[in-house]
């Protein structure tokens, strides 16, 4: 590794899709106090879509977000409190409002090669001294060189590092090498990494990325997350500590956030099943496949094909409309093959 | 990848410490069927300590092994049924009896370091025109040269391939590429690899294997196993169909008896628990963790330290009751340190 590796939790921002965004304050404020006593660098919350996510498209939050906010903040003595926004869902007001709760370090997401909607977010972050992450999501579906570029839109706006998430889990170890190493030679700012499960190689991943110079790492404790979930970061703590990797993370003390507050409160075990892993396999988004399986049955297809032609035509979110017409064109074809 | 893989689905005697060995003929016969059907090339069924490990040390068995056995065979049609045989608990009659019964694959199974005890039952196998494979236990405790020396005795005595099995999932996809790639290069047979997934690397480390040239590697379906599970079978197809390498396996169908056949009779999720992260980072077999958690209480310690301690001494199965000493060594140099 370059250097100590720096832990981001998000089990109360990304985790909080497999919690149907129904955390309590109760809850935030056991999970926050445990991670941040664990060692925790930056302590993530927000709706699963960051911060003003809850709405009806990607689902309600039972807690205002900003109250989940609060009662971590107040917990919080170590660690950074974070949150994501994503332009477009979230605005300079939301951000301003999170900021006045305590939020200090944010991560602005933008679609792989969509950088360039994030920067009056970054100047407004930065202007109010907030730690600033340039975030982009579903990296699989851009070449190294393009996310270089993207990357750089971010540095040139100041960003203090900029995150890689394997939005679908579609990458094997060897992509996310090819990504991570490129951008920690090419860029004066450090890189980080956000894993997700669906091939079984979140742990790997991470891991990989590190090993490349990466050194923010993404985790969610029991790998609390949508679909397969994400980077399980009480047993990457347990690699990485077995490496001989300085983390900050106290095992025992994250074992026991994890055993003790998120554990018990799991709607279900996160694991991968038939629906993640074509996900990941697919390298899809995961609203896709409600619309792929109803377009599966009246087709008479298997949901698979039309999942991974999804991925082949590279359909990103809003774009659920088109599957229908995927699935249509893909059963003519088969029709005419038989 | 050097050659095609071959996959060794070992769901119904690896994956029976996770079932209390209850499987019935009834499970036995779907599983394997769906199995056969989905282009596994050997199907494994035995107790999970192996043929007549049904005894009070290891956990009897509900359903006789041997009715099991034949409830695959009358089944199983193109894959190759197979068992798996420890000296010193399974004996060449009960070798017999499980060929007479359909088995014409055996993995003789010694820990890392003892490989002479098996040839005997390498000879009976062969005798009898088995598919015979050495199989390496607990190979994360020794270093690749150790590991090659066993191997040659395997080798020398004819089995058809080398396993090595992490079983404890203590190895890091480094550890398992030296290994892996010694024995490639020097072996003039084939060599296999077995993950667990204590340390959340088991289809990464499984996929290292195959990159280092393994052509024979374990999985079993939803990663059924004691503690942390295997290899999840169809996770690993998935990520090796995507990397356009050869492995026979039908990915729907296996995905199909995975949902199906298994998921449904799970008594628990496979997941990483405090235990058996615990157990993957310390390297220890998963029978010392309830005498090292009375110990901890015993000696007001933590149990991680006590399960890292007995690692770290290269302690093995039947040294049991060496833990109470550990533990008040421990206890003592931790009290004169206060």
């Amino acid at each position: 590794m370059k250097s100590r590796i720096h832990f981001i939790d998000t089990t109360m921002r990304d985790g909080s899709h497999a919690m149907s965004h129904s955390f309590t304050k109760e809850q935030v404020s056991l999970i926050a106090q445990g991670l941040d006593d664990a060692g925790a660098d930056i302590i993530e919350v927000s709706h699963g879509d960051g911060i003003a996510g809850s709405s009806i498209n990607y689902g309600f939050s039972k807690t205002r977000d900003i109250e989940l906010i609060e009662a971590a903040s107040k917990v919080v003595k170590r660690a950074k409190l974070g949150a994501l926004l994503i332009p477009g869902i979230g605005t300079i007001s939301d951000l301003q409002e999170a900021y006045d709760h305590g939020v200090r370090a944010v991560r602005i997401a933008t679609h792989v090669t969509e950088s360039d909607v994030s920067l009056q977010h970054i100047k407004a972050a930065k202007d109010r001294g907030m730690f600033t992450a340039g975030f982009l999501m579903m990296v699989h579906m851009a070449e190294p060189e393009k996310i270089l570029e993207q990357a750089r839109i971010f540095e040139d706006a100041g960003v203090d590092y900029v995150n890689l998430a394997d939005s679908a889990g579609h990458l094997l170890p060897d992509d996310v090498r090819r990504r991570v190493s490129l951008l920690s030679e090419k860029l004066s700012i450090p890189v980080g990494f956000h894993a997700h499960n669906n091939l079984g190689l979140a742990v790997a991943n991470s891991l990989a990325a590190a090993e490349e110079g990466a050194s923010y790492i993404d985790g969610t404790l029991r790998g609390l997350g949508a679909g397969a979930g994400n980077c399980q970061i009480e047993v990457l703590s347990a690699v990485l500590e077995r490496m001989e990797c300085a983390t900050g993370i106290d095992l025992d003390k994250i074992l026991k956030v994890a055993e003790e507050a998120v554990e018990p409160i799991m709607p279900r075990a996160q694991v991968i099943d038939t629906a993640s892993l074509m996900l990941g396999y697919a390298g899809v988004y995961s609203s896709f496949l409600l619309h792929a399986r109803r377009a599966a049955e009246k087709f008479d297809l298997n949901i698979k094909d039309i999942l991974v032609e999804l991925g082949r035509r590279g359909m990103v979110g809003g774009q659920e409309d088109m599957i229908v017409d995927v699935a249509y064109q893909l059963s003519r074809s088969q029709h005419k093959a038989d």
